[in-house]
């Protein structure tokens, strides 16, 4: 077995969990969140960095690293995790969710997608058997099933189209994959459908993959609606194994994810929000760009011990941002990631001590969801 | 006194010496590299990156500090070592440099230099008195004297009226400078006309400075004429106190100038050819961005031993600078600063074991200059 999972400890109020997934690169704590590499780098960090506030995955993105520098250069490296310096557990994406956000640019058809590369024009195919190609010479820990995820709205045809070709996808990326240091999950799509969600849920378990995401959320849907399906397709994947909930990455949806058995996250959100000179703290959103802390001696958040909270000040960083410096970038990204990855632990924390339902209507309490949307949360 | 200068070695064979610097935030090892922080930091560079490859001393700019963010929320957070979280020594610039290369829009009269921001067009008015007050509100270890740089080429004339500026500029520096914890160096002009320097130097060495700067070098005149106008110059100024070659910072020209009895530079130059892809490497340059590079998984110099070299590959540095990617930017400035502050401590160690010419000998006969002029080294 590649890998394996196990539970510790369920939650007496909730869905939610504690466990541990063993990859050929380490275990994970989960629920865990993963910052996202796409082109084969967390935007403006270093590994060490990550290491440091306590990464223990990464996501990378297949499409981009296909185009960019290309499967063949990262595989003469010696794989992703050497070619990258992160010897730690990376799970890679298919590629499916990119190339069906092109729109215009490309043409499905059962064989595959044709698409055009938003660097240079330039025409590719990708298919369930190219996606499990270049994420095997790739060497991810983890690999993704190539599915088709509808926008959100889809009419019921579009998704059930889409849940079809999803699961006839994941067959033959079963039959196409053959490294056993690699794990294969699969993707349950259904949109906002009930009963879709439940037919691709059977057609995935019965494929038995040794983890499953839910795919097709967090694709612009309300909130409120994301939560649902979650309510009732959570339970259709078999508690034995990880469940992944691809795209999110806003405080609040990852405790509700937590809550509804979710164990495994990712999502831009925190490093590209950064970039734009937002942070978030355990008091809410800090535009630290904004002029009103041009002379704010505090740290981005005064209840946060990151390397970034306690050696600079709010008014360095909005210096640093306004001037175009790159330590600016750097530092935001640093914060923002430690405290996703800070609040993983503490509900891990809170699960294993059996306070999971009260820390979180603490921490919302304090934390009030005010400027980032949960939407557009893949693509950086 | 605010800062003690001793020469613990002489070379036999040249001018070249090696010092011991003292100041109110540490000692600086001589010959020195100053790496450049114009908007206080370090372009991609975090303050324990510095001290991790050995920066004992970084210069930042009081003309971009005094612009943004303004030299008050500078002293209000406490000075600049505590704003940007740098507890070693600073020297700041006096803000003439780039007032000065602002050409057409600055007005100068004795009294000083109206001149408009480059950031938003607004009016200025820097003079000798409000430049040394903006460092002391600053709180670098060592300030400049205001001084005019006439850009090369220069008629005598013109040069002439700035040395005789420049002496009076000093003396109304010295009066202005009431800041115990904090060196105020003087700086001789006198572009490549030996009189004049022998004036300015004559002139300000009579105001007891306690460093001296070669300023109006590096600015565009040919290598050999440099290196001409420190032979004669650095004897012209007290064996006793540190002197500095502003603006220097190729590999070659620290050789030369080391040679020629300096004991410090600054340049912008390793940290902004690292950003355009170029890395400095024992065998010369590399211009990592290149598609010869792409499948190259070499070090970016197999012969340095710094943290890039022991883990990253040219491969991947140039997918992170052709994907615009911020690590990338780090990784060649990282590098390049590396190497600079490497070559410093090798000629050090050169110097004090008796073998500088043949260790310069060698060391340029591996590094040929090719690519990476020397002028314009003091603009980001």
């Amino acid at each position: 077995m590649t890998i394996a999972f196990e539970v510790i400890k369920e939650c007496k109020d909730t869905r939610a969990r504690v466990g541990r997934l063993y990859t050929p690169h380490g275990v994970v704590d989960t629920p865990v969140f993963m910052p996202v590499g796409t082109q084969a780098t967390v935007k403006a960090m270093s590994p060490e960095e990550l290491e440091e506030i306590g990464a223990q995955i990464i996501l990378s993105n297949t499409y981009h690293l296909y185009l960019r520098p290309g499967a063949e250069i990262i595989k003469e490296a010696g794989g992703l995790h050497r070619f990258m310096h992160w010897n730690h557990p990376i799970l890679t994406d298919s590629g499916g969710f990119q190339v069906f956000s092109l729109a215009d640019l490309r043409q499905i058809n059962d064989e595959g997608v044709t698409f055009r590369s938003h660097i240079d024009g330039s025409s590719h195919f990708l298919s369930p058997e190219k996606a499990t190609e270049i994420q095997m010479a790739l060497g991810s820990d983890i690999a993704m099933c190539f599915d088709e995820c509808p926008p959100y709205p889809a009419s019921y045809e579009q998704v059930e189209k889409a849940v079809k070709r999803t699961s006839s996808w994941a067959e033959r990326c079963l039959e196409a994959h053959r490294r056993e240091d690699q794990a294969l999950f699969g993707i349950v799509q259904g949109g906002v459908f009930r009963d879709l969600r439940e037919r691709s849920a059977a057609e995935l378990t019965a494929l038995d993959f040794p983890g499953y995401a839910i795919g097709g959320l967090s694709v612009g849907e309300p909130k409120r609606l994301m939560y649902e399906v979650l309510d009732y397709t959570v339970p259709l994947l078999p508690a034995s194994k990880p469940r992944y909930l691809m795209g999110v990455g806003t405080p609040d949806a990852l405790l509700e994810g937590v809550k509804k058995g979710v164990d495994m996250f990712d999502c831009v959100l925190p490093t590209r929000v950064a970039r734009n000179g937002l942070a978030l703290t355990s008091s809410g959103k800090v535009v630290v760009r904004n002029a009103r802390y041009a002379r704010d001696y505090e740290p981005l958040d005064p209840e946060c011990d990151c390397y970034v909270c306690r050696n600079y000040t709010r008014a360095y960083i909005r210096h640093l941002l306004k001037a175009n410096e790159i330590l600016g970038l750097r530092l935001t990204t640093y914060h923002n990631l430690y405290f996703l990855i800070r609040l993983m632990a503490k509900i891990r924390t809170a699960v294993m001590e059996g306070y999971f339902l009260k820390f979180a209507e603490e921490f919302m309490a304090k934390y009030l969801e005010k400027e980032v949307s949960s939407g557009e949360c893949r693509n950086q």
